[in-house]
């Protein structure tokens, strides 16, 4: 069931030994470009990098004795696997990961560095699926699912309850969308602790969500392409309904406005943000009639950039 | 005169409308790799992007009217530039730029976004101050040097003065040293409010300032080869005597040592910095016994990267 206020309140309080309170920052040049009041909440300064840290805590933390004493496991080639990880080290529970065999070799030496055993498999969803599944079976361990969960989602929530603490006033608040364990966690907070507007963006070439909720029913996102790798997977069927009641628009843009948003965040802020953050800055420059003099909440999802693969 | 501690503390009272007071971040992993605690001063969220605007501002705000209706000008090929025009705009100030030909066009485009006068000439020290001796000569403007200037220092001693306040405790504070403006600002600012001690750092390939250190004898730099393009000026006259009296030790560090260090606080930190103020955690990481399980401030300079010309 779609997590109530109190729930996310709860998880905000279960989780907030083991994360950071991110800082909000805001630059006065890109500020003039929008000509909008933008306040970015920095979720890449967060515990391993991410947001993600927020929804795998959550999630941990609500296992029994028993379940975490048979460990958890999930499949993932980036920010959730890292963020299961060091959950599970900060909670001492046993990890196993499920990494496909095309992960960065610096993303899983970051899970390992976590204590995580990694286990690879070939590089499709249906190898990650039936190795995560091998291992529920043969060790009893939890799979946690990194955005198709509601523990997951009030977990997210708790960036933009804090968000909406560090703000004196939001008009609207903006997020990507991937599998929408994000969207959904910003939506529920912001409907059910103040009257700020929740937007979601999308890059064009994965704009599954976005058509999904232009027509009503979930579309799977089928060969995604885009810069924006933390975006390119599909739409959970729990995030859904939470988009249609919740959130009022999504936006969506192309690769090379993704591109310009991002470098125009590193050079101004002097922050490293992944490419999926750039999203929303993208729809708000895209789009500055809408938020024309609005202050407006941007989740930054992450900081976790290979520096050698940078698209300047 | 070397400025006194009340010329410092004015310095303060005086840019304080025109900078931000930046703020101080610490890394946890960082941290255990070092085995020290590091504060970093983090002057790349600084106006125009790097520490060099307190100096600018500090000069220029000491101006007679009389002096500020005639302008300023400088040469530069970065950061003290930006400064220059920024400064000169706050205050209503008419500044002339003498920038090399080969000053990358996104400085120049800065420069001019300022407000500035920019005044190309030939790419060699002899050219640049042969030009704006002749802006001087011609409209009677006031020459602005980046370093070797008392009012500059006085105003870079107050990124210090924010660094003793905004932390506990300090055992030591290193930085960076070019022509030496930083550093004394800082071993000023260290001397006058704390007990806290004093180090500087160069590159091998521009270690003018290790070499007069050791020697006694202030040994020019010639042909400085090193990525940390804020450090290639040599140690100017004014700075010094002031390193002699007031700094402990110099460190010197390789080039891919600098590389290592900037890569490790872009990933671990997500922020950006210049491969100029790599170089003080260059030597923390070099020198560990010396600074082992100590407080120790670093003075990152600036942020104003080619995100096109990366090492990584």
């Amino acid at each position: 069931m779609i997590p109530n206020k109190n729930q996310l309140i709860q998880a905000r309080e279960r989780i907030q030994p083991y994360i950071h309170q991110t800082p909000v920052l805001s630059s006065k040049s890109i500020n003039e470009i929008v000509g909008a009041k933008l306040y970015f909440k920095c979720e890449n300064f967060q515990k391993m990098g991410a947001f993600k840290m927020r929804g795998a805590a959550n999630a941990l933390l609500q296992l029994s004795e028993a379940q975490k004493q048979m460990g958890v496991t999930t499949h993932s080639s980036g920010n959730f696997a890292q963020a299961v990880a060091l959950s599970a080290k900060l909670t001492g529970t046993k990890a196993t990961i499920v990494m496909p065999s095309n992960a960065p070799a610096v993303k899983k030496k970051a899970v390992i560095g976590y204590g995580a055993t990694v286990i690879d498999c070939e590089p499709t969803l249906q190898a990650r699926e039936s190795t995560a599944q091998s291992i529920v079976n043969e060790t009893g361990a939890t799979l946690l699912h990194p955005y198709n969960c509601y523990n997951v989602i009030a977990g997210n929530s708790t960036a933009t309850q804090e968000l909406l603490e560090q703000t004196d006033h939001l008009d609207s608040i903006i997020a990507p969308i991937g599998g929408g364990g994000l969207i959904s966690g910003t939506a529920l907070a912001a409907n059910y602790f103040s009257k700020v507007i929740t937007y979601g963006s999308e890059p064009l070439g994965a704009d599954d969500a976005y058509r999904s909720f232009k027509s009503g029913k979930l579309i799977p996102m089928v060969n995604p392409n885009t810069i924006a790798d933390g975006l390119r997977t599909s739409l959970g069927d729990k995030g859904f309904p939470i988009i249609q009641k919740y959130v009022k628009d999504i936006f969506t843009v192309e690769e090379q406005e993704i591109i310009d948003a991002l470098q125009l965040v590193w050079e101004r802020m002097k922050i490293i943000i992944e490419p999926s953050c750039a999203v929303p800055l993208a729809a708000i420059i895209k789009n500055k009639e809408i938020f024309k003099n609005k202050a407006v909440g941007i989740i930054i999802t992450g900081g976790n950039v290979d520096l050698k693969k940078l698209p300047f």
